[in-house]
């Protein structure tokens, strides 16, 4: 029999199962490095180290120790079917009868990463830049419809020492489709205390990337606070309807409101960049979305709206202008239908 | 104190971390069913078992318990970043000063799903299908996008009592972009011994579909064998060249060999649909990749292309001879250059 172990990132975080899969086992075949972070449990077993890139050897060997009728464990670092060896297991197997071979899972490099960054994930591509034996072309078009879709995108074995182009295409492709000031979280667990870093795209430096990194990048909604990476994913802000909103939006859906830029305003520019009063109060308000400049004030409990200028900007009026008529046909709907609110919101964004 | 902890699909699959934070936890909060799946391990502990989607609820009150002094663990099943509690906690506590917050990474139901469906997984995209908070349209272009790029696809909350048209339309939109052959790794957490199956895409039915199914989509390098369903990421099978394709090749890369269907020929057809003898002995010989057809004879070990006959097509042979000069200059190459061949056979099925 033979266990394909997901151990994964570390010691501390091997589940249960693989642990229990572990002390079963007769013979335990693995990379030297990740052999040696679980040296401890292995003691009266077989060990069989071996070099890095020797994947087929590794399977071809444990599958002859299999027929031996030792009960195998070949670990696997993070989770075996996330670019590790599971595929690989399966399709030698394919050249013998009767292998019983289980798979057990592990906390992969992109969850281990979220955690140490934050909150960054939403829906989100797992993409590996090694290009050994997989297209650059294929490589490239993945990120770019990855890119273009707003995913979250997870780079695995983003580089090697002989292997930087991938890198610099994804770079390359990352600046034209998404643009420079795109968020990237960097996981660096080369050494033994692991690295986090958070940069904008333009700083994102080959230098600083190697084997052992992974990356996170942002999409549209990602932000960062008190030095975390954090996806907004929307929820709903338990708020009331202030007053003057309440006025505004009466008068609104009488047909009562400016359009375009209200000059006559006594607080005309109350924004930066104002270009339109359409909105004077924001519909959405609170969104709790800090991706477009808003923010909690703290000491009064208060989403600010002070650096956000978005709602005032020509594009998104008429985005919303499109769909609004359909959500809220009377003030209450601010309050009642503000998850339909939130949508529309994060559509207009998007756009 | 906050920590955000991932228990995993179930218990067998919780980490060392993660059970360490539980127990150095003085309050547990959580849905009603992932504290009961742990429960055992909670003696002495005060313990808040809350219902479904009353997430806001759940957060606010770790946020109280945690301003009380107390170490609160915040209970999520899979892994907190993966359409979990980490994004909601986050932006959440952005309201207040001096939350420390830890996230615990768990197996996800992608990784837990892939390991029970043998190895699907390449690149991979995940997609939650819910709309309550995402806009139906981003859903399409996010499903459409990853098809179109050849992603494996992982659908989360794919359907629930009251939503099922985000899934009807993930069904529309791989049917035109993938068709209807495409493979469907469907994994039902709903009772507690998880039920697969492996489908094409034409046999999906909404019916077998629940909360807590997880969906693995293959890419056009799946295939089913011994009813696991296994994703080639190539490697190289090791393998001498037999005398007849050394023959072949001398005269191929000499230009004496035929174009098109060569009907002279004695052997003529020796597959099924045969257009083109281009390449009578194919280059990539052995591939050890099921996906197009090709399979190992168990009792003589050797790999078997009866069933494929993607290399006498013509749109094969077409984009084969583009590259194949730069990659193929003497015969020895088709061993010493397997990894580039592989990689130009790959891009070939892609195209």
């Amino acid at each position: 029999m033979i266990n394909v172990i997901g151990i994964g990132p570390n010691r501390e975080n091997i589940t249960l199962s693989a642990l229990e899969a572990l002390k079963n086992a007769d013979v335990v075949i693995g990379y030297k490095k990740y052999i040696e972070s679980v040296e401890d449990l292995l003691e009266g077993k077989k060990i069989i180290k071996k070099g890095m890139g020797d994947e087929i050897a590794r399977g071809e060997l444990a599958i002859s120790k299999s027929f031996e009728g030792k009960n195998v464990a070949l670990i696997s670092s993070g989770d075996p079917g996330v670019f590790g060896m599971a595929n690989l297991m399966f399709q030698l197997i394919g050249k013998y009868d009767d292998i019983e071979i289980n798979v057990y899972p592990g906390v992969s490099a992109v969850n281990y990463s979220a955690s140490l960054l934050g909150a960054p994930l939403h829906d989100f591509c797992a993409i590996s830049l090694s290009d050994i034996l997989t297209p650059i072309g294929e490589i490239e078009k993945k990120i770019e419809y990855a890119a273009k879709a707003n995913f979250i995108i997870v780079i695995y074995n983003p580089i090697s020492k002989t292997r930087k182009e991938p890198f610099r295409k994804f770079k390359k492709i990352l600046l034209e489709v998404k643009g420079s000031d795109t968020l990237i979280g960097i996981v660096d667990s080369s050494q033994k205390s692991v690295k986090t870093k958070i940069v904008t795209l333009d700083k994102l430096d080959e230098d600083e990337i190697n084997m052992s990194t992974t990356l996170i990048v942002g999409n549209s909604l990602s932000y960062v606070e008190n030095d975390y990476l954090i996806t907004s994913r929307g929820y709903v802000v338990k708020s009331s309807i202030h007053p003057l909103a309440n006025e505004f939006y009466n008068n609104y859906l009488n047909g009562e409101t400016a359009t375009g830029s209200n000059k006559d305003c006594e607080y005309y520019p109350c924004h930066n960049d104002l270009q339109c009063c359409d909105f004077c109060f924001c519909p959405f308000y609170p969104c709790g979305d800090s991706s477009t400049g808003g923010k909690w004030i703290k000491s009064k409990k208060v989403w600010s709206c002070e650096d956000c200028s978005w709602i005032h900007e020509k594009s998104t009026v008429k985005c919303i202008k499109n769909s609004l008529k359909d959500i809220l046909k009377e003030v209450d709907d601010l309050k009642s239908n503000k998850k339909e609110l939130l949508k529309l919101r994060r559509a207009c964004i998007l756009k």
